[in-house]
Formats: structure tokens, C-alpha cells, sequence
């Protein structure tokens, strides 16, 4: 269609769809799903349970409009954006440096924020893994006498966390310096990790919210705080958010960009499972991929269907940035399998950049480019929209991140799913949990003189021979078990 | 299997398919088709004519075993090792940081090199885009004074390359710096940058070679010689791929880990396409599944067949590392689509880092989570594949990236396909040409006075109206034109 074009003014961002796919036909055919999405959304926001599998509600979109919270909330919401504006100002005064330890959305949003809007001002260096060599790559290269602390965990006993922490009081220990002045908490009320804070006397804590999804956390403390001791204008990216969700709650889905786009990412799926990849074309906006990548995967990828029944639905996201990927994934793009949608992220403004002989400048090649491989997918049968920042600021941020929470929040009511819980990733915890146990019994058996292969420490133990196999050869990595022989049959024994 | 586990002992790495729904069937049916690779790949070692479509040898195995080079390259490409070793190891002595201005093969393989291997002895930074607040952030960031600076182009006139040097040329200026004694050039002999080399008397030259693909260059100066100035063992990576080269020349395909990597990864696109999720379990292999999806994906993602015909194939690579990603697109792997196959990479060894409590290491929980998402997602029904290096050491990481190197080359032949031109990439550069050229036009008629909208614009230079929309709406954020009213039938005059 060629008037899929919608410019959100006020917050600075246009939509261009014509060449997604999106047909007159399919929109009519829309019109009462998106009526009903819409209005589940107004239950949402209006403190429904919509998180119905957690029987919980979901207000992440409260915490940039507190009056749309329930009575009570707002107050607190209010109340906890006031104390980490003054937090975050104290710690920006105090420390040169800043060091978030938290793992996925408790840290790709700080980190999307941190990347994209950071003045330069305070390094921010992030802690979001279990591997100890990271970790120790991460605090060898900082000043900690002048590094602040940030520890976000909504449960305040994420494993990556305690890691993360019990590494970083190791290093503040080696180096004679007090943990608790320096640091922040971030996380519910009445977790281990509040407790620990009050224990320890920490600078502050600040709250989260149990119907504040990992996720969609980012206006909350876990993405402003660090956001805003890295210099970006916290109150700016909350008012992008809340005119963009403004914008979004518009009844006419010609006139609805979050309807628009999740449309959009319905059509590319009628006919065979699409992909979406993120091509921003801005250094800054490298990680937005990645952060969508989280939002949009963790949100759809779903094996039952609300009203009960298999919906084993997702949407694959990947993507780096432009121009650089146009060297990498481009060419499966254009010549692969018509099994992808492209999403164009461009910013208006900046600097021009350096001059070629011809008066061409960076900026040019870099919008002729973005044209340039845009036409030339859809030459090729490839679906793209085109998302146009008029700058890239925190209020334009805000609203882009905000038309993606909504979009994802549209869709999955079109595929009858909740977006909001996340039970697939309960069994690998389990299953780590019970390696631990697995490697703690072999340990016992080694330290007695148990020996031999796999299969028969597996037989001692009662545990898969191939999970026998993986814990024993870590413990031999680690001078717990000794291994001689190779293969599957190799054996071990104490050290 | 069950027996479908490998040991390349001499390489440090082991493969364990045994996850990865290969069966007897499977394997004695590909026995043909996998002896028909291996012969291809030993024409194209030999110096066949392998890019057919480019009309060129294909020589990156040769680059860590020249003696397989034809006469003369043999003695050329120990000479450019020797080169490159020599300039390295001067330019690491003389300045503490190293600024590599590339993109794609020309920077992505030696960012992983420096990220898996480096040792903290100098700070290296890329120039990797068209972006020109990306480049003035990578620079601003520099005590200039001190930086070493390589320019990496194989055609010596790569627009983000050209760009990035101009960058760096302003900036030093700016510095009162001069860029010649600092500059190394890697590119191939005779192109445009080896002209500007010469002519600017920089501190060296050292080659590519036209039978080197971008995609595959890592293990010439492109890669190496940043890695080596980062501290990086270059012949530790020579070697460790040589090795892995040597094992996948065997022709019993069970044992044989390349060509079993390629028959699972047919394997899982048997009853549907299937992406290639990669997880490795250490933050210094973070760039992994970058560097694969480039490796992959441009290799793989082909129209053509080689006896022609349409193949519309290709192989979707993503992931950044684990556990981070058990926060983010775990949830989809497990509950979503059977739409993936999800390739475990860990790494033994290493400090045990924090204990908790329990006594468990960081190292535990690690492995722990590894093994407990593995079998999660095999529980799930997902395929997986699990690669273990003994050590995460120059020699390991040059045979990983060999071994991939070697599956996508047999995987290719069984697709039959060429994997080593990328044609879907011109066609947007060509499109970028045009979007300037009718900028160009553009900014001709502004000048003369003309007003109007896209529309009429576009019937002014006889181009389509999105696209010139697109250029006008650049030229307007620039200030090189004017814009009034909103949408599309905005209008534009001279500024």
C-alpha cells in the first residue's frame, strides 16, 4: 500500500511500511483483531492481570505515566523516580567511574541506554556473565578507588549476580576498599539482595517492581540508573515512552504505528516463518539489536496458547548495524532464502563526517547506503520497513523502544500468548542445578577412590553417562579429578 | 549415535554430535556425497579454479601451510608472514594503542583475535562504519600521539575504509600529527591504498592476495597483524589451524570433524530450515557468533547453484554468549519454533573464580549452566552440538575457526553452490550509487529554485519518489534544503 507512511511527531519518529507487505486487504481483515488487541491493552494498563500464568499485573508502561497506575502505585512509582534521580546525581558527583553488575534485563537496557546516550562523561562497565575470566577482565581494567556500584537483580538472588558480586567484593577487599559507601542496589522489596544492602549499610537501594518484567525494566531503575549517571537525560527518555504509548493507543490502526508494525510482523509470517532483522545505522544504536532481540524472542517465543493448546510461536531477531553488516549478513539477505524481514533504522541529523574528493560526506555514503540496500531487498522480493529517528536523543530513544514494548504487546495478543511470563527458561536452571548436585556426589565418590570411565561413575551416581561425562572432565579441567585415556572412555580418579 | 564424539586431540578441541539427530542412515547415505566434497576440497588446496564465478583460486588454506601453495605463492606468503611479524612486533613497541580502520573481513576477524586473545598490553579500536559521530567517538577516545594506525582494504577502495582513513586524516591533522610514520597498509599490491601508501611513504605494506576472501582472511595480515600487536600468538594460530586442516582431510567421514559439522548441519535442515544459534561460554568468545555469521551466511546464502539453476540457499547464524543469552533468547530456543539447532562452545580450564557459599565455583555454575541449558533444549527436542576447547589459547582458536572454515567449504559442495563470491552485495551498493547520484541531481535543481514535493522532485530527475523522499528528506537534516508541512506531500525548497 503506498500511504503506510505515519510520522509520530512529537516523538520525533516516522514508519514508513509500504514495502512491508501490508496489503488493503490484510488491514481490513485486521480491523476487529486489532480492536480486541487494543482493548486488552487498556485492561493491561488499567492494572488487569495480564500476566496470567504468574497471576500477576503488568505495568511497565506505568512507570512513564504514573497516574495511569493504580492508586498507591503512582505514589511509589513517583517516589522511586525521585530517588534515583537524586541517587544516580550523587553517584555521577562521586565516581568516575560506574560498574553494573546484572545479567540480561537487568542489563541490556543500561547498556542499549549507556551506548547510545552516554556523554563520555563516567565509563560504565557492565558485569553480566558467570565466567570469572570476564569478570576479572571487566574489574582489572578499572580505577575501583574511583568506581561506583550498581547490583541489579529483580529477585535479588539471580546466580549471575551473587557471582558477579561476590567477585567484585573479592576485588574491593584485595584493594582495601569499603563495598557498602559505593554501592546501590537495585531490586524488590524483601529480596536477599535488599537484605544484604541493609545488612551492609549500601549507599541506597531502589526499588523493582514484581510487575515489572526483566524485559521491559529499562524505564524503571534497572535501565535509568546507570543511564542517567552515564549522562542521558532520564526524564526525556520517559516522555519519548509516554507519547509514543500515547500514540499507540489510537483506536484507527492506519493511524496506530505499534498496530501498524505488529500487522507487519504478522503478514511476514503468513506464508512461511520470517525472521526480523535490525539494521540501525548508527554506531550508537549498535546493541539495539540485541536488545530486541531479548524483548521480542523472550516475549513471543511461547509453547502454549493462552486459552490452553500448543502455539510453539516466536520470532527470530538478529542483526548488527549498517553499513557494516552489509558485508556480512547482506549477501544471504539478497541471494538466501526469503526467509527474513528487514527493519531499517535510520537517524536524521549529526555531524556530515569526513569529505571525499567528490563533496560526498560520511553522512551521505551512510544515508545513500541505507537507501541503497534497502531498494535493493526489495528488488530482490525482500519485505523492509523503515524506522526514521529525526535525532538520535533520549526522547526519540524512549519512543522507539517503547513502539517496540508495544508492538510485541499487540502481536502476542493477536497470537493469544502471554508475553510477559517466561517458563522455558526454568528447565535449564533445573538442569544446571541438578549437574551441581551430579558433580558434588561425583566429587564425594572421586575423594573415596572411586575410578573409571563415565558410564561407570554414571552407575555410582545414577546419572546420565553424558552429563557424568561433562561434570568429570570440568572437574579434571579444574585439579578435582584426575583423567587419563581419551575419548568417551576415558577414565578419572581422584587427583 | 551415540559414538558421535571426536577428539582432535592435537588441536585441543572436542565435538560431540551425539545431539545433533545424525543417524547410521544419515552418515552411510552421505558417504558418497562427502567423499565427492573432500575430493573438491583438495582440487581447490591443490589450486583448482574453486571461485568460478570470479574466475579465481581459492588460497586461505595455503596461508597456514604454504608448502601447499602453488610454486611461488608458497614463497610469498612466508615472506608476508615474515613481514607482518617484523612490523608488528615494531609497531607494538613504538605505540601503546593501535587504531584498525576496516569492515567486514576486514575488521570482524581480527576484532575476535584481539577480544579472545589479546592481553591487555594495548588498547586496539576499529573503525568500522560509515558513521561519522561512530568515527569521531572511536577517536576522541585516543591519545592520537601514541597510535599506531592500519588501514585494511583488499580492494583498496572500500567506501567505509576510504571514509575511515579520511576520518583519521583530519583528526591527526587536527593533532598536528602526522600519518605516514604511523600507517600500515594491508591490502592487495597495486590497488588504490598501496598507491596512497607509496606516495604518503607509510611506515609499511603488506599484502592480501586476490585468492583471499574477506570472509576468510583472518589468517593473513588482516587478522593477524592486529592480533599480534595485541598481544596475540600469530604462529600458535597458524598452527593450531594448520592442524585442524590436516584432520579434516581424513577421509573416513565418522571421523572426520568437518565433514560431520556439515552433515548436521544438512542434517538439521531436513524437514525445515533450521539457524545456527551459537553459544559460547566465555565472555572473551563474544564475537563469535558475529564472526560465524559472517563466515556462514555470506558463504552460504546463494541464488545460484554452480551448474546453475536457483538454490535460494543459505544458513542463519545468531547468538552472543552464554549464560548472558539464557536471559534473552533462551526462552524461544526452548519453547518456541523447532526452527533452530544450537551450537554449545565451551572452554575447560581457567580460573575457578568467586565460590559461593556451597563451596560451588563460578567455573561450576558455568559449566553447570552450560550442560543444564544443553540438555534443557535437547529435552525440548532441540539439536545441539557441543564443541569443548581444552584451553581458550591462540592454538585453539585459529582450529576452531578452521574447522568452520572446512564445514561451510563441504557444505557448499553438497549444496553445490560457491562459497566464495558474494554477488547479492553489489546490488546494493549499486543502488547507494544511484540514491547519490540523484542527490546529486537534487541539490543541482534546488540551487535552480525548485519547490515542491517528493513527487514533483521525483518527475524532475526521472527517479521513483520514495526514493527520492529518502534523499530529500537527508538533504533537509543536513541543511541543504528546506522542509515544510509534515508526511509525505511535505514540500521542500532550497534551504
Amino acid at each position: 500500500m503506498s500511504d503506510l507512511y505515519l510520522e509520530i511527531s512529537d516523538a520525533g519518529i516516522s514508519l514508513d511500511l509500504r514495502q512491508a507487505g501490508l496489503t488493503a486487504e490484510v488491514l481490513a481483515a485486521a480491523r476487529g483483531r486489532v480492536d480486541g488487541a487494543l482493548d486488552e491493552m487498556a485492561l493491561l494498563e488499567g492494572g488487569g492481570e495480564a500476566n496470567s500464568t504468574e497471576g500477576r499485573q503488568v505495568g511497565h508502561y506505568w512507570l512513564r505515566d504514573a497516574p495511569r497506575a493504580p492508586v498507591g502505585l503512582d505514589e511509589a512509582i513517583m517516589a522511586g523516580h525521585a530517588a534515583r534521580g537524586e541517587l544516580a546525581d550523587a553517584v555521577a558527583r562521586r565516581y568516575g567511574s560506574l560498574l553494573h553488575v546484572g545479567v540480561g534485563g537487568s542489563a541490556l537496557g543500561a547498556q542499549l541506554l549507556v551506548d547510545a546516550l552516554g556523554d563520555g562523561s563516567h565509563e560504565v562497565v557492565f558485569a553480566d556473565n558467570l565466567d570469572p575470566e570476564g569478570l576479572a577482565r571487566v574489574t582489572d581494567g578499572l580505577d575501583l578507588a574511583t568506581t561506583g556500584l550498581v547490583v541489579v537483580s529483580k529477585s535479588g538472588s539471580t546466580a549471575e549476580v551473587e557471582v558477579g558480586l561476590a567477585h567484585v567484593r573479592a576485588a574491593l577487599a584485595g584493594a582495601e576498599l569499603a563495598l557498602g559507601p559505593r554501592a546501590v542496589a537495585i531490586t524488590c522489596s524483601g529480596s536477599p539482595l535488599a537484605q544484604v544492602a541493609r545488612d551492609e549499610s549500601w549507599r541506597g537501594t531502589l526499588p523493582l517492581w514484581p510487575w515489572v518484567g526483566g524485559r521491559t525494566s529499562v524505564f524503571s531503575s534497572a535501565g535509568l540508573f546507570t543511564a542517567q549517571v552515564a549522562g542521558a537525560d532520564a526524564d526525556a527518555l520517559l516522555a519519548g515512552a509516554r507519547r509514543m504509548d500515547a500514540a499507540t493507543r489510537e483506536p484507527d490502526l492506519t493511524k496506530n504505528p505499534a498496530a501498524l508494525l505488529a500487522l507487519a510482523w504478522e503478514a511476514a509470517q503468513s506464508d512461511r516463518p520470517r525472521a526480523m532483522v535490525v539494521l540501525p545505522y548508527r554506531d550508537r544504536l549498535q546493541l539495539l539489536g540485541r536488545y530486541l532481540q531479548q524483548l521480542v524472542m523472550e516475549s513471543l517465543g511461547k509453547a502454549e496458547r493462552r486459552i490452553g493448546g500448543p502455539a510453539a510461536c516466536g520470532l527470530t531477531v538478529y542483526g548488527n548495524k549498517g553499513t557494516t553488516d552489509q558485508h556480512a549478513i547482506v549477501q544471504q539477505l539478497m541471494d538466501g532464502p526469503d526467509d527474513c524481514f528487514v527493519t531499517f533504522v535510520e537517524v536524521l541529523g549529526g555531524p556530515a563526517g569526513a569529505a571525499l574528493e567528490s563533496g560526498v560526506t560520511a553522512a551521505d555514503l551512510l544515508s545513500g547506503f541505507a537507501y541503497g540496500t534497502r531498494a535493493a531487498l526489495s528488488a530482490a522480493g525482500r519485505r523492509t520497513i523503515a524506522l526514521t529517528l529525526e535525532q538520535l536523543d533520549a526522547s526519540s530513544l524512549g519512543a522507539l523502544i517503547a513502539l517496540f514494548e508495544r508492538a510485541v504487546g499487540l502481536y502476542a495478543s493477536f497470537l493469544d500468548i502471554n508475553a510477559y511470563d517466561q517458563p522455558g527458561v526454568e528447565a535449564g536452571k533445573s538442569a544446571a542445578a541438578a549437574a551441581l548436585v551430579v558433580q558434588h556426589q561425583l566429587i564425594g565418590r572421586l575423594e573415596e577412590g572411586a575410578e573409571g570411565d563415565a558410564a561407570h561413575f554414571a552407575s555410582l551416581v545414577g546419572a546420565d553417562p553424558q552429563q557424568v561425562f561433562h561434570v568429570l572432565r570440568h572437574l579434571a579441567s579444574s585439579g578435582r579429578a584426575r583423567s587419563s585415556g581419551e575419548g568417551l572412555t576415558r577414565r578419572f580418579s581422584a587427583p
